[in-house]
């Protein structure tokens, strides 16, 4: 099975050493992979360090060789349980007939296996199971062939069929570039010194640097330190950005494709009491991605917001582990109800996303346990009824509460009085994107490209798909 | 320099193996220390686990003989730079004349040094530099001389002074006595198999028990998997219980002496509105220590709540790093200000306290940058001018922000448009209970017992105090 | 059980700094002990670093606080499992009414569990399992009697029995002191810059120093980076120097107590001929520890001396595991016989002494396989019949081979063609002292004095014993 | 610049789990090197353990999943500075259009330069800096045109000049094949359950297998449980077996091409006496290589073989450490001289070789500093003029203390009163094979296949060169 991953990548090139800068940015894109953490400087040559771990953890003690560099990237990796090994880590480098490249990906590849096969085929061998590694040896091997990096990229990227954004170190140079749907975000900024690449625009600004504009969906760019150029974008008619980034993935303060995360969950909380008034007491958030979400909802209903689940901190690492057993036996640790809150009130709790219900199921009881007169869930995000093959790491299709039951059943199967998710259309418009610029794949079952073994369920296969 | 320390504490009696319960108990009281982690378990004699780090990492692999042990105590703790050692962790074993004995201490004991010289004269060493080890030394000398446990505990208790929430493992019974102020926290709850003591209510509850009471001041207690057996307590007129665990250091769903942490900030937050209202657009917490406050405030003042500044959940271990410069340096990764939410607003900033101002200032300073027209600040606890002796970790004296300060210079200095704190009485107030009966050293600088080296500032001297 | 520990001690008193020659002394004093080491420095106050491991694993890394200091002490250590844990480690620690105090301690005290039992009836309480702990406790609660250092040691050692050789650190000053029958050695010489006390005289050669002479038994001393002084010695009739220094345990470069360890074992290999001459082809040692013996027993013969067992010095690090099982297992790897070397040949091994006989029964199994025409065996130490209870590690009584059985039986057990050992008498004249001043309680059954638990054996017992 | 490594190799085919097998096959192989170790392991696929260290750290604890695996190659490692990086580490394992491929190497390819070059331009991509890596891929790129694996292999061979011993496993099978001029040892047996290849001898003895034959020059082989099958062998008139496994590399008790190593070095000794004899009173090795040498010497003499050098095996992990000052720190403590045997004698001192001659120039100090009236040495290697490109780790030609000296001048330098050499006849004759059938590279200037860089002395180049 192709590994799914959801990453984090960052990419600098700088008139002053970066380390530093690889540091907070990494950790200020952390959330987004918590599995692995990495970079790669240029000094000379390409140096790098990376390991399983958090970036405190992993990238927290450097040798001298690693603080004059001005030019490199940097990524954050998490991945479902077969991948989780240092060997898939990044940044990858490989040594070509050009010189040294190192990549950084966030993405999928859907035709990896596809693509895969034919490179071995063709006498090619791999060392990891990324597909990060095909795309480096593919890039590696149209340079060979005398073209220029941008030319090598174009030519990767009609290739590939996926979701990518990916940052990419040939010898002192920084190029960038993300799929033709943009699927995964990708943007651009200045810093003192020099120019920045980054999964999210709040990195760039934790990085003391101003965001200049998102990666344009196809665009290939390099950085240096005085500019950045452009140079090339393969245009489509339609986008696909991810839903799911707005929702729940990305931090509240990023700004994706013109879009602060904030306001869209902010906005879908209002839309949730539109769409499915209610009588209650207090609205309480499961913290901390229903947050924004129940002040949202709080806001439009005049119902009071009362903060009555007390998230613990420090088992956040938990979240790591990818065994189910893991997180079961740790969710009662997380969420602690508060008595004197909850006792004898009619409860709203505002989550951002139902995935398996399991947590959901296991908070409605400790509430009530708690004293709540009635429980009722209202949810930021449409029911998840099929996988993402395209960058968020999700479990497979079986495992899912939604498929095959109706609302009812759900509420049922959750123990609570009511459970109202907010509408796609209801979605779509917090986004304020054109439903057809939108990834919604795992609320349709409609992706925006063919996916690998997905054929019979209607989709385009990747034979007949063309970019 | 006497070692000031945070720590929280946990006992168990049970009739089941009770490892898993001590994990999930010192995660729930993680954050009263972050520095060394530890549990001693009974099972034929005394095996500890203990060191450096989170307890997700210093008991996270145990060997097969932890497994079977039915009573056992565990600490987590947190020290100023001094005594940041591996030899200073807890708990703390002994073998006496009459067993094993291990110690876990929350608090501090003001008169250690004077105790420490007056026993190294009388021939006793010391391996370590903590107050913990006199203690439970003390307890062994009058266990060897026929005492009963609790007599022994009794008779240690009238030579010590200071704060001290204690669990004691001897042999297979486990103790816990309390300070006759109460200064620092504990209380008792019943679990499936047995009992348990903590430094937190919400630990117990986690636990999946159910808090029976907290622990009287000056009360020494027993616990077997059968009963809790109440031995003696020592009484005074008046309590000192820390009124900072309200403010800032327990959980928010902690019940410490009858009262809610969170109902306390709560209530704070709308005594600052009522004590200095003004026109405002939006309110934002400092996260995450002053939401609750802020909720508060918003509630009394109509004023709209946002969630304008985004903590970075993955820095937090820069907490552990006791040295100033290093907790400069992550500030600004900590919290970033969404451009979005406080451009061109009137901005009140609601935080738990202010120590430093350094931290203050430069989220001043970032929010102004971000775009805010105006930037207020609201504090739920008064000015702190004098350091805690007595078991919460401050820095020292010079570096408080307050003293020789007005309001107005503290506003100038941290560059807001107004300061204002809740003023004492209005803490009081929040907290609901007798001004008698709190710890108010630090906002006051008259503290409940005689502090070594304190002499001069009008406190009654170590000699002359008597319990 | 009292713990049987076999260590190495070193004490440096210099006007350089004295981490690097800490270093090398360790590890020349390693064989001694290869589970833990530790050094203490003074530079203002005793700064440790110790572990479980070798020297070039545990003190390979130094914080610069470890670079300045001029005064210290080191240690290695090896126990048996029960006492194989870090918390015994030395040298060990305590802060006295006088002030800081480090020892590291060689031997074994022989009421350590009487003076356990009366230290904590008194009111005392250990955190070690160790007969150091005592020592050092002994020492502080003198100290603070107003007696003097050296005389604090002398009515220290007034209530000891057994073996023992110190090195103590009181603040800045380094004692040395040498239990009254001097059975573990102990030795004194002078570096560049200052003196040092070790437990083998080529650690001081090794350092670059020149050995002044043995410490006498019952001497205290100490040094300065000046002069030594010795302050008293206890004197009795006779001594009682550990025969198996000399047969197996030290160094064959050290010089114990005028006598090269070297020559003894190629004296013993002479008198193995001369005792029971055979008719042999080739003498081939069990290396490393019967190379010295081998080559006598040839040059006494003229029979040639073959390496025909070569030893795998990769695998050394298991004798550090305790456990039987281990050992052999790993005994077919350690030592491989040359079929060229051996076959169709009649083979004389050579071994330095035979305790359980595993060892040599698989050595003889696997010397007949590769070829040999006969095996016969030459032990350099007289049958071993009863455990050391004065400092080196032996396993218990019933582990031995030779007790309850004739030489034939032992011929018959370990499958050789004949085994003969050194006669007692062989061994020491190949010392080269009087009878009455070594230890010979190993293949004697009776001890220089009295053993706690060995009474029913004829000894005396320690009431009755008087130094 | 290339890297030079001297490396083991191990393979096995078994119906029975081999783990234990590899790690005791490994052990017996370590001194082969020290740097890193690996193995991989088949079961369903391949599955490695590999990391920089001995085999007792790396290899000492597995997971479940590599316990029942009975297919599997092995591998240690040592190399200079620049490669000295787990990334280089070996078994380095690519999958491939027929599966998974991975490789062990001993050797090194001297045309790699131009290998990989010629690769990357033809669009290959390296992810480390080995020959291994070139090997495998071209392997794999052969597989992947419908070869078979042994035809495969041969197509490599075609390519590759220089020395190689290599194990391969493809999926399940278990592949092994050396350079046509045989320079590095490897050698086939029988163990319980099926067969293995091994780089000495003794490592499969020590295995408890038979040893079978050693692998011809130019052979490829593969092993079965049930048999050993011979594909091709690559003839050549004449061989290069490298003389330094001889005279120091490998084990005394390997027998490589027929002949045992030990007895080489023993023969050696006696010519040494023959063609330079002296007046002398002892005989010293230098331990541990020089010692079969010296028993030579002593019984071609008559002149006693003494023991003067006592080795601290605690110190042998230096070697690890490939900067110059840091062997330089050590020799002193490795080394130290009996000053009761040397002192007053005429000593010879014989060591295997000499490279850069600071080791004998510092042995010498100390042996006269201990008394010797004389110092005499004698070197079972003629002087070594050129470094090795072929497998054994050498500093570079300038570093050597050989070329542009006489033998005055060397025993001046060196501070000896003589030094001698066996010669290059009397070398070739110890030995006991045709001296063309041997490669003398560094000591005659001439090697046996064209050296990148080497042209200007003489050589042929790598294009002229025809295999």
């Amino acid at each position: 099975m192709p590994l799914r991953e959801a990453c984090g990548v960052l990419g600098i090139a700088s008139k002053s050493p970066i380390l530093n800068l690889l540091q907070v940015g990494l950790r200020a894109l952390q959330h987004r992979g918590q599995e692995s953490a990495g970079i790669t400087i240029f000094d000379k040559e390409h140096i790098t360090q990376k390991g399983m771990g958090l970036v405190s953890e992993v990238l927290d003690d450097f040798g001298e060789e690693f603080t004059k560099g001005t030019i490199g990237i940097g990524h954050v990796r998490y991945s479902t349980a077969g991948g989780s090994s240092v060997k898939n880590a990044q940044p990858m480098t490989v040594s070509s007939a050009t010189g040294e490249l190192s990549i950084g990906h966030n993405g999928n590849i859907s035709n990896q296996e596809l693509l895969r096969e034919e490179k071995e085929n063709s006498g090619w061998a791999f060392m990891s199971d990324t597909d990060s590694e095909i795309i480096v040896r593919m890039i590696a091997n149209y340079l060979s062939k005398n073209h220029t990096i941008a030319k090598s990229i174009q030519l990767a990227m009609e290739e590939m069929i996926g979701s990518y954004s990916i940052v990419l170190l040939h010898n002192d140079e920084v190029y960038a570039f993300r799929d033709p749907l943009g699927i995964k975000p990708l943007c651009i900024g200045q810093i003192k010194d020099g120019y920045v690449v980054a999964s999210e625009s709040s990195a760039i600004e934790i990085m003391g640097g101003n965001v200049i504009r998102d990666v344009e969906p196809g665009e290939i760019l390099s950085l240096s330190p005085e500019k950045i150029i452009s140079h090339s974008t393969t245009n489509t008619d339609n986008k696909a950005f991810c839903m799911f980034e707005y929702v729940y993935f990305a931090r509240p303060d990023a700004k994706i494709d013109g879009v602060l995360t904030y306001s869209v969950r902010h906005q879908i909380g209002k839309k949730l009491w539109d769409e499915a008034p209610l009588d209650a007491d207090i609205v309480v958030p499961v913290p901390d991605s229903g947050i924004a979400c129940a002040l949202g909802f709080s806001e439009a209903s005049n119902i009071p917001y009362r903060e009555g689940l007390i998230k613990n901190r420090y088992v956040h690492r938990s979240f790591i582990q990818p065994v189910n057993e893991q997180r079961k036996a740790t969710i009662s640790e997380k969420l602690n109800p508060i008595k004197e809150i909850v006792e004898g009130k009619k409860v709203v709790l505002v989550d951002d996303s139902i995935v398996r219900g399991n947590t959901s199921k296991r908070i409605v009881q400790s509430v009530r346990k708690a004293g709540a007169k009635e429980v009722h869930i209202r949810v930021g995000c449409p029911p998840i009824i099929s996988p993402c093959f395209l960058g968020i790491d999700m479990p497979s299709r079986d495992e899912f509460i939604a498929p095959n039951r109706t609302t009812e059943e759900i509420t049922k199967e959750i123990g609570a009085d009511s459970v109202e998710y907010v509408t796609i259309g209801g979605l779509v418009e917090s986004i304020g994107k054109d439903e057809h610029d939108l990834c919604l794949g795992c609320i349709t079952e409609k992706y925006p490209l063919p996916i690998e073994g997905e054929r019979q369920r209607g989709q385009a296969t990747l034979e007949e798909f063309e970019i």
